[in-house]
């Protein structure tokens, strides 16, 4: 139903030698965004998965526009966007979206597989996690 | 003609909470073989890519197996995989390869673009950068 | 006068192998607090020595607890404490200071040197400088 | 008796905004410095404190000269240099020694305690600490 914003805190060491911030630290921040997804908006079944466990199987990501470090955070939007019985996918923008008007930094995808830490292999996405998971699908 | 292998020292620091080699991580190796690839393996044609400028305009990346930090440097093979004149794709391997088998722990991709660092926009691939580039296409 | 306060965020990935935040991270906590206070809180001045120019000669750090990834920010407290002509020194707390209590994390100290990155060496600690150092000397 | 070298391998990502390698990375270094010597340089009792596990209690470097990314590792020379009961001091120099002479890069010192990772508290140096501890006191 609708997408979830991170306001993505920068640190100026993000920056690289040619000044920008660098093109592996956006993967970073999309890994921040994703926790901020599952520990502050899922809920309580976003947080059981978070603790039970979860695989990144893939990511791809689009770079749009060089970024700066700033004070103030990037947002990032994130949104589920395929739901299978075995792994899902996550879409994001990485995004200044204001008066002045919209500029997109990235645009990048994960495929994410439940995991069961205490049992050491992969589960199947249950009942609960689509509960979740379906109310950030586009 | 040919794969180049980079042997790519890890730090224990490359490992998150998860006592694995963090999944973000795996882009820095791929930078690290980049960098090697240009500056060690390429000849001048390729430092001067490196000096002159080059972006990262995408990365994919699908993970195979996890990986844990040891002593022993983790080789990566890469080759270039469509040139074209406004950009080229690196593909890699992050795959352990000896009398006991062939571990995959990943499989990567990157798109490139030549850039002049002095004039502030991107360059078309030149006749001196094919010449390169095509002795690491497989 | 007085303490600076920067609350610092923390990330996921800046915990280790062993679950909590590395040593080493806290090194960038300390950075980014100093860049909080150079950039926003010392005002035109502080900014004018971030623009110019500013050397790490040393770092002190005592580690006191262990820290945990957690959404809220971690607060660092900073200050100056000592401010001769060619180099000053910032004092840190890392610390949760609450209703519950003080849980002091680190501790630590870094002496600073103004550098004129266009001339490439040095400078002494101008009056402007003083200006706002004194102003957040304990 | 002997001061044990570790060849620490750079990344170009360990350079920041400044083209040089940023001051939080030198702490880095010696973790991989000590890391080194407790897996590989000071036999069967040096690693069992690592599978045991060991706190870092305080660091202190002093900055000596810049240095900037390479090919070729830099040198990181460490030794013990002080041991009691509970705890001890590894010193080390971040230096390039050759025929055209010595750059020490950073001086530094690391205060470590023996810990019991099982039990969760600290524990004392106990003689097969001392065995390998004083083959490396200069």
């Amino acid at each position: 139903m609708a997408r979830h914003t991170y306001l993505c805190p920068m640190r100026w060491s993000d920056m690289d030698a040619y000044q920008h911030v660098n093109n592996v630290v956006f993967l970073r921040y999309l890994e921040e965004a994703r926790v901020d997804l599952l520990l502050n908006a899922a809920g309580e079944k976003g947080r059981a998965m978070l603790d039970t466990g979860v695989l990144v199987a893939r990511h791809e990501i689009d770079y749009k526009a060089p970024l700066v470090f700033r004070s103030a955070p990037v947002p990032i939007e994130l949104w589920t966007e395929r739901i299978d019985n075995g792994s899902f996918t996550v879409g994001y923008e990485v995004v200044d979206d204001d008066e002045s008007g919209r500029t997109v930094y990235a645009v990048a995808r994960t495929v994410l597989v439940p995991f069961d830490n205490a049992a050491g292999h992969t589960r199947r996405v249950s009942a609960d996690d689509k509960e979740w998971l379906e109310r950030f699908a586009l």
